[in-house]
């Protein structure tokens, strides 16, 4: 693998005046066309041994290329408040637009590499941070972000003899950091953390390249080579299917919407008593020092007029305003067509001690995208697996991830329809999406059974409550919040 | 100011059914009105006694609007992220599009009200806490927000019952927090606190309203009337001067652009050991651990092919990947369009210890703005002063601010150009806006001077670097770099 990279090959001065014109105009090139299309971004992440000059590759790509269309994404240590998400997050969070290129450093690779290079690197951590690349870069690949990574390689003598050289004057000695200067100790280790990361992450769709470091000229070429390649392959590659984890198998046959109790009711004298002392607990629970190191991940779906916003607004009025959001999710912009399906909602999770609630969610996806056509089968299909991934991120975290499918009966939302259209304040609820969708019921129905079937987990359970009795369900609704924050802190 | 309030008015049931309908159908229709015109957002502040009933305001406004339009925006105590940034950042980086409405909870108030709640309020800070407050809410004001600020006021007798009937009963008492207790004791510095605070800031384009909050119907209506009346304004008030901050006064009647020796060199021999060392002492004073608790924003702006690019590329060359971040700066997209001009600005502002490079910047609007006829002549008139203030409050906060102007004559400009066309891989350095900006040469060079004489500051100079030669530019500039961390550290 390391084989050519290690011999530390290197390029003529001629040799390389005779390639840089060429390159220069054919990445200029290959990047307009991406731009003008803009069907997929560009992630180059670099990654390699220290001193191997990855840091050039930044200036390089920005002097061959335009700039303007390129983002430099570098990560450190993760600051706290990207501590308080989870690790994918700050990755999510700065994904460039399709037609754009972002160069990528201190990738989520680096906490595999680090634990691989240890003296006894622990095999079930390896195993648990390489699932998690294979799975993140399935997503984006298969979603609108294409990869390249980059390994910048060359041998241990060279890398000391650069190191030597660079120290040798005051005009360059700057540019050795402390790490490169520890590399040839633990040169082996880092050859095989490399090694083993490539092994486990180098997929068809998000490749590995091996750049030859020991020399300037060669190095630039082939960097410019590797990320030209790219600039070209225009069509999106299959993703394979041991990157992207088991597809989400329904949990049980059954068909959950029909099954449901829908006279379930509650008196409307006992309702007030009951909301309150449940609102008391819900206040008391979020405002527990234990809640501080959790958040609270709350998801509304359910048929149009199935009373959403009304159990919102009960829910929401037993919390501080500076502890919750409400994302109201609706058709999403020209900015967040332009990133994976799951990017916008990635930037809505909540801190530590917080609370996030959607006013619908990422289920669109599998429900009105799916039944409109707004999403490929292939896409709609993909998301269950894609949204297990995501809530099962969230839930690792710490995040309590609660989901509820307000259900009523067709009759029910008829009448309520009927209302909302008399009534001069409600009028605005209604519009002719609702009486659309309403025409196919049963189409929405069997996607809710799909969706209850395929992604209730333990982690991130469904509760579908009848809500034919607004009070009921609403009563219901904060039953199993509390219920699950008291068991949980 | 309080007296209504204080004598704790009240709204029988009968009246208020009678209004609720009105006002329920006048907001809905008022707040699509608003969507539909895409002028201006609405901020709705709101302040009070503690206990006052200000939290139920947003569930009244979210159940009487329409909710998806509405965003609500409580802040706590500063998160560490917030606090790497100028106080004002969290409010700015959460400003509602044109159109939309977003409730404050937490804002800019809570410093001012804090300090004149204390036993002995100091005066100074009083008055900085203030006059914060009225520059912000100019800016807003002048560029596409409007704002009005609630007041929730009542006895300290009915604060006292209304916590006392809350506390009676477990369905109610989890209502009551521990500043809500508090109150009686503290009541009189409270007025007194919020008198001043609003004597202070009432201005006419962002107008204080006392609302009664003793009864909870009169609060209702009392809101819903004020949110109204603020939807319904269409006209953008005028901005009181005496809150704007005075205008800024050229500094000096000099034009600079034509003093400039643009003849200055360096040789090319001494060029590369001098960068080299230059740029040895920037790496080193951008990693001292001084560094850790300032910023540093550098603001490249010039004529075209002036040198921009190459320019901060032997910069970045010195940096750490994980320390820096460039935005280019082009014409603002949609969703910027929707917000304050200083809007995308203020969102890439620096953490402690990072770089943020600006290629082109704010200045676009006293530049090309002002130029091309893109501003309105009040726009771009009243821009000098809000970037100076923008620019006091990064320096305030610890942040280095330096800004370049890379000057080069008509007849270099012209030479690069034909240079660029006729290079393959530059020639997309060169558009029709080149040519086209370059026949404004003269209408350009009275806006720079106009630039330089209004917005060069001590806490954040202008560097004017002749650039024909542009090995002495990128030598110049990091030379003034280093020079103003190596003074600041």
């Amino acid at each position: 693998m390391f084989a050519e990279a290690q011999s530390d090959p290197s390029l003529s001065k001629e040799a390389y005046e005779a390639q840089e014109a060429r390159l220069r105009v054919a990445l200029l090139k290959a990047q307009y066309e991406r731009l003008e299309r803009a069907e997929r971004a560009l992630l180059i992440v670099v990654a390699g041994i220290d001193g191997a000059g990855k840091g050039a590759t930044i200036n390089l790509l920005n002097e061959w290329m335009d700039p303007r269309h390129i983002q430099t994404l570098a990560f450190g240590p993760p600051e706290p408040d990207e501590q308080e998400r989870p690790p994918m997050w700050r990755y999510w969070n700065e994904l460039p637009a399709k037609g754009r290129t972002g160069i990528v450093f201190g990738s989520w690779y680096v906490p595999l590499l680090l634990e691989a290079a240890r003296k006894k690197p622990r095999q079930r951590r390896i195993e648990a941070h390489a699932e998690a690349i294979r799975r993140f870069e399935a997503v984006l690949s298969a979603d609108g972000v294409q990869i390249i990574k980059l390994w910048y390689h060359l041998s241990d003598k060279a890398q000391a003899e650069r190191t030597e050289r660079l120290l040798a004057s005051p005009e360059t000695a700057w540019q050795v950091t402390p790490a490169d200067r520890k590399v040839r100790k633990k040169y082996d280790r880092l050859c095989d953390a490399g090694r083993l990361a490539i092994g486990l992450t180098n997929g068809a769709h998000a490749p590995w390249v091996v750049i030859p470091s020991a020399d300037d000229r060669l190095r630039a070429v082939r960097t410019s080579e590797a990320v030209l390649a790219a600039l070209r392959q225009r069509a999106a590659p299959r993703v394979d299917p041991a990157y992207a984890g088991p597809p989400a198998k329904p949990a049980r046959g059954a068909r959950r919407l029909e099954q449901l109790d829908y006279d379930a009711h509650i008196d409307k004298d006992d309702y007030e008593t009951v909301l309150g002392l449940l609102q008391g607990r819900l206040a008391r629970a979020v405002r527990s020092p234990d809640f501080r190191r959790r958040s609270l991940v709350l998801v509304f779906e359910g048929q149009d007029a199935a009373g959403k916003g009304g159990t919102i607004r009960r829910v929401t009025h037993a919390l501080d305003a500076r502890q919750f959001d409400i994302t109201p999710v609706s058709a999403p912009a020209r900015h967040e067509l332009a990133r994976p399906y799951l990017w916008r909602f990635w930037r809505r999770l909540p801190r530590q001690g917080r609370i996030a609630i959607f006013d619908r969610s990422w289920y669109g996806r599998v429900l009105v995208e799916r039944v409109e056509g707004l999403a490929a089968p292939a896409a709609w299909r993909r998301a269950y697996t894609e949204i297990n991934d995501f809530e099962r991120q969230l839930a690792e975290h710490g995040a309590i991830v609660l989901k509820f499918w307000l259900a009523v009966t067709a009759d029910e939302q008829l009448r309520r329809f009927r209302e909302r259209e008399q009534s001069p304040f409600k009028h605005f609820k209604i519009t002719p999406d609702d009486w659309r969708n309403r025409k196919k019921w049963r189409e929405y129905g069997a996607a809710v059974d799909d969706m209850l079937a395929r992604t209730d987990s333990a982690h991130a359970p469904w509760h579908v409550i009848p809500s034919n009795d607004k009070r009921y369900a609403r009563v219901q609704v904060l039953r199993h919040i509390v219920a699950a924050l008291e068991d949980s802190l």
